[in-house]
């Protein structure tokens, strides 16, 4: 958790100071709750981990599935809105906004969510569905919707979403540092 | 409402019992509160209708209008930032997912937002906006705005939404069961 | 306030009564806490400020930095998800919906976030990304992702969103009085 603390800190200049982030932000709460939600299911206890994710939905607005697996050091920025599916895995050092979906298109009982990299990041309100692999370094716009594998480094936005070269420009677009704040 | 449990049980196979169901799914609670609401609204109560589905807001994130028609066993999947219009009118055995609008795009006094058909799909984050229909069986894709009516069975996608046919394909894209978990 | 909640009432012709709109209105909460807690930021105290604005995210789902330069009379309607970053600033009269972002591409220390004219209206979703300018009387499509300055009076949309004049139309769409209830 202090590893966590140490890189919303990082991300943010903003910030004052550890008991800021512990106390205000709500991606550092969903996180914490999800850790002891995760540990449940992985158990095979029924009920409880469930009911943490829903406590945890309506104290934060970010809804992650005590199932998914989620790496080190994600960042969920504002998070209103955000949904993680059941079988997503998200690995290292990724950043996500408000708003993003994590989801599935069917319901195949095995992997039926995406699977991102390290360093990761995905602008508010983009919806990334089915078992798709977002690569290392990659960059999702905000509010595209991403049904096929980006590659490593590559930008996608859009409905649906096409990848550009990581130097390369949507037209009339220049993708910045992070997509949005 | 066992209706509706029984469907959600049958909709998402990894829920394990009713009482889960119950307890758990905000788009329960939203309907059963929905209901009471509109029970009130039409009976011409003033501001008791509004606070409960203000109450449900707090509760769920999701923002249903008292004055709202809603069928059979809908379906709200998720749920956060679902908006529902005052004269929206939705069909049996619909899904909606998270962040969904039905909205209007003026202020006549009359009818102004959407009407969907029965078993209707609509996407995370697609807003439906203006007094138009959603044909039965069709599928909204996840952000995409519509503002003209959808045939039965056929699928629109995009800002602005276009549609295609059931057994067509957006180029890039091919729509599977129900766009999102 | 009573400005703000006599403007509520013009807007919404459905509104009963003023304390309706004082107690149920999400919108207007957040406005009277986002006054309290600029005023504590402004004075330069750490902590509170930033507390406030998560107990009004909590309360409301709306989420507006403490340093956010708000004018007169906005109207937030819905509000779930709406993101206003710490140097966006808005101008007299606007009106947002539900899931708007005025958010930053980078993490400049300086402005990066956009500024709205007067008379704004931004549909539901859409993302204003960056130190822009949103001039007077311009509306912005729902699902937009808006990353170039839109002219006085002109109605941008699409991802990224392109500017039409306000007499013309895109392609199949015809934008009317604000785009979604």
């Amino acid at each position: 958790m202090w590893d966590l603390i140490r890189t919303y800190r990082k991300y943010d200049p903003a910030t004052k100071s550890s008991l800021e982030v512990l106390f205000l932000y709500p991606g550092v709460k969903a996180i914490a709750l999800h850790r002891i939600a995760h540990m449940f299911y992985r158990a095979g206890i029924p009920f409880i981990p469930r009911a943490i994710s829903e406590w945890s939905r309506f104290l934060t607005g970010i809804d992650i599935h005590p199932g998914a697996r989620i790496g080190k050091n994600l960042i969920i920025d504002h998070g209103m809105g955000v949904v993680i599916g059941e079988t997503a895995e998200v690995g290292d050092h990724c950043l996500i906004f408000h708003g993003v979906t994590l989801g599935g298109v069917d319901f195949s009982p095995v992997k039926r969510h995406p699977t991102l990299g390290n360093h990761v990041v995905v602008g508010a309100g983009a919806k990334i569905l089915g078992n798709i692999t977002i690569g290392d370094h990659a960059r999702i716009g905000a509010n595209s919707v991403v049904i096929k594998s980006v590659p490593e480094h590559c930008t996608a936005t859009g409905i649906p979403a096409k990848v550009v070269n990581s130097k390369g420009v949507v037209p009339g677009e220049e993708l910045k540092h992070d997509q949005i704040d």
